[in-house]
């Protein structure tokens, strides 16, 4: 079977980002105003294949924690799509 | 009103994604396998205020196409909350 993850990497919420506040400031300039926060991170979409759905899982878990998504300063989340 | 936008932006489908490419290559080594395609983009959550979801669609959209994204290289999606 083919999967899709959709998984997105965020800063801690604990976290300053840097990026969003600078992102957040250009806004001003450009005239969109009343932006209350921004917080940037990755988006990865991963295409895979695996036996059921709960294989998928762990594999995507496994890329997140092993590769994608570093502990202390990020969390991810996913969803999984069957193609 | 406050509105949450959840914004993607990814590397458009026709270009080479090459730092999805060397994440796919490392997957191998470590030990996930059966990973056919990955793309990685953006993720970008932008808290704001606005009169109406019309407005706050209207604030996301300039937001997107004067900074967040390279039409030339990238495209993007969002949804927006009501929060």
């Amino acid at each position: 079977m083919n999967y899709r993850a959709e998984i997105d990497v965020m800063p801690l919420k604990a976290l300053l980002d840097p990026q969003g506040k600078a992102v957040a400031k250009s806004m001003k300039n450009l005239g969109v105003n009343e932006i209350t926060d921004i917080r940037i991170g990755k988006h990865i979409t991963l295409y895979l294949k695996a036996d059921s759905e709960k294989s998928a899982k762990e594999k995507v878990e496994t890329a997140c924690k092993k590769l994608l998504a570093n502990p202390i300063m990020e969390y991810y989340e996913y969803q999984i799509f069957s193609e």
